[in-house]
């Protein structure tokens, strides 16, 4: 009984023919088009399964919640490159994207490894006292290598991220407050709690949480702040179009940055 | 009576105080999260407008049609890159983002571009009998310049390009069938009666054409293709994390690629 | 008499065997390293000829033109992307070279498609004469179509940039000041003479014209600034890295762009 | 006695005036042009300081063993590019460059620390028992924690890694040949000897071992592979842009990866 063994080049995201276009398993122009949002449909890229509407809801918050973040590095960065190159437009999107690492985004993806790796996906059942149990520890092991326990605090949004809340009520209303938001806040009370300091929940850890109530693998949680910071990028570069401050800014900066060497 | 001067650096997009996000004078915790989904977001986020029901559904519908077109040399370089520097998911998406250009995303800009300077926004009010004239003389025009019609014909989807009747039933359940849809489909059937060749309107002509509906710039056309696969991007790579192909590939063509020179 | 025919994957840049590595021919280990500078591989690698040393020189000195140009807004693209992603020193040089389009770099490549088309490099002979009436007919030809002649005039370096006398007295020295430098003095003359503005040949007027004495495709001069600039990326993200000023250049923009929001 | 502060946005690189071009110190167009080739250049710019004759030839072959490595992942991602965006060369090498990080460039990076944190630069002289007593704690590190010694072994080139003798002899030649080269061929004997397997040291091991004679900080060290190959990628987009191939890999990719699927 031969198998024929598996191609070593295989995708299992879309194929077309003639007249078919399927993604997911899904004819796109009639199964997808008209049917479904934009969020609905990258969850479907993503996973492979269709969002419920819970799911729906929760994931298209998240998503909108990492488009735009004012006129941060990334935005600066993009709005540079077009400057240089009006004609690539989608080159000034990826410069922008390039610097959304360790940082800026890096926090959301750390916060989904914190929670996944100290309580796993495959756990069973835990009490309230278990999850209290790895909070401590959690928050021990980070203080003890003198690292920074990710999606605690926010330079601006001070006391609360106004949008923790909002997520969190979000993620209750749709059934995805489970134990890993829990785990979460469990966390946050104790960081607080041994180092003296005000450290509340940010968005970047709200969305970590979330991010593992729907069982992602962490590595790909940095790619939802991709994604959606691209919508938010190409928002900035319309703006460029239309009344640039690029060549500005770097009139100023190339000013005073070499001031003490024109002398 | 005096006034201040516009700042040179200045942006409408957003601002961030410690108790609150506002997006396009939206404030993003309370009237966003929870009531939108992505694609209007993006809507919101690039027209400084909230979509109506129907420019929803529309919208929608156009970006979720270009997140994924399958393994093409797009997402071959995402995967390329993230194969080497897996730790920068985010440099892998603008690898493969930087590819959308005047071959692929292009012919899309193109075609919104022909048919907006074929009949601008601000025009009054065109017959039929205009629209066949503009249709005539585009073809025309592009024919003198040996240059190619943009949004037309498709190497594999023949006869038709299926996303094609359906983003224009669309458009017309949605009161987007307008003189541009129109236009396009009369330019479609004068370069088909020019060149003697079945050339039926492709994906991204109708898109082009829809966008006119919308009333958007050519200029940011592109950046709907480049927003929408950035999704389809973190898919393939989210599945070559799992499933790698890109060493195979790579090995595959070193091998061929110099065979002749090892001799 | 059959002949195989050429494979379709085929490159003849390079090979590697267990004992062997060679590039365009020669052995790296042994024919290459101690014994060539970076420039006369980078022409190599480029050319597939090995460099004289006239050529040497002067393709040292062009590509070292355009190393460094202070503090571009590719440079503050490049330390905005480091500062989010530090642990990504390769995409933050990518973000750098992004916008080295139609803006920064472009006019290099201009210069050398203007000179090479309006007498290619196929050309027979030409007189002098012939070489006034050819500057005449281009500079004619773009004021007609209301476009900038590239390579001429610079916005600081008044009255004269002082790359260009260099550049071409190398060129002199290395017998390369032939009648493509001959035209492009005589297309900045004839411009200044029909436009009444003082317009000096700038560095990358005079770069275009070397780069036509060699010969090279109009295509692959804008990679040259390419290369050339990734290695002043890589000087810039090592200042970063010890004198960082892409955080205080985000909050300066941050707080100027949406003061006249917060109100 | 009061003090200035030193400028928030401040870079000591270069700087402009109307008649000078100012790089680390020194004129460009005059005491740089016709005097350096491009590796000095770029040890000029990244350091600060003019490199010595010894240091100048190390530097280059350091440089040049980084520009052209076949037809690799970095390659096959810019061809990719250049095929969907021939207009954006500068795109087409930022995406290739966007996947040296830890996997392919990262071993040069990953060695360099190795010895620089196991012997840091302000160490004192070292006996040959030191060093021994390095190698051996250091690869005990390694193993301990179940990780790859950095810098040793290669698929291809077996059984040694023919740059590895040439750019040790070239340190040797030019005073480079100190304790670092030292630690790390004791490492490699010592990998060999805890691991019962052959593990040469190849080029990165030898490139990151000579970097620490060199004194570089290892955080710059990747920066010396994405600027050399920069220069190796416009040589393969020069290739693509005359033969083609990109297309015919992406028709054969995309054939194969969903023909499952097609049924």
């Amino acid at each position: 009984m031969s198998r024929t063994p598996k191609p070593l080049i295989h995708s299992n995201i879309a194929y077309s023919t003639p007249d078919r276009i399927v993604v997911r398993g899904k004819d796109l122009p009639n199964e997808v088009l008209g049917h479904m949002n934009l969020g609905d449909f990258a969850f479907l890229q993503l996973t492979g399964r269709e969002a419920t509407r819970e799911q729906s809801a929760m994931f298209n918050a998240i998503l909108i919640t990492l488009v735009e973040h004012g006129m941060t590095p990334s935005a600066i960065a993009a709005r540079m490159t077009y400057a240089g190159a009006p004609e690539s437009l989608q080159a000034a999107v990826a410069a922008g994207l390039c610097g959304l690492g360790s940082v800026f985004v890096g926090s959301m993806e750390a916060a989904c490894r914190m929670l996944s790796e100290a309580l796993p996906y495959t756990s069973a059942d835990v009490s309230d006292a278990d999850l209290e149990r790895i909070a401590r520890d959690t928050v021990a092991a980070y203080r003890e290598r003198g690292a920074i326990v990710p999606g605690l605090g926010h330079p601006l949004h001070k006391p609360i991220d106004p949008r923790t809340p909002r997520l969190f009520q979000l993620a209750a209303d749709n059934g995805m407050a489970g134990r890993y938001v829990k785990l979460m806040k469990l966390i946050g009370a104790e960081a607080e709690r041994a180092s003296g300091k005000t450290l509340p929940i940010n968005a970047t850890g709200a969305i970590g949480a979330i991010c593992c109530e729907f069982g992602f693998p962490w590595r790909i949680v940095r790619g939802f702040g991709v994604m959606a910071r691209a919508i938010g990028l190409v928002g900035h570069i319309m703006e460029e179009g239309e009344k640039p401050m690029a060549i500005e800014i770097w009139q100023r900066i190339e000013d005073e940055a070499s001031a003490h060497l024109r002398g």
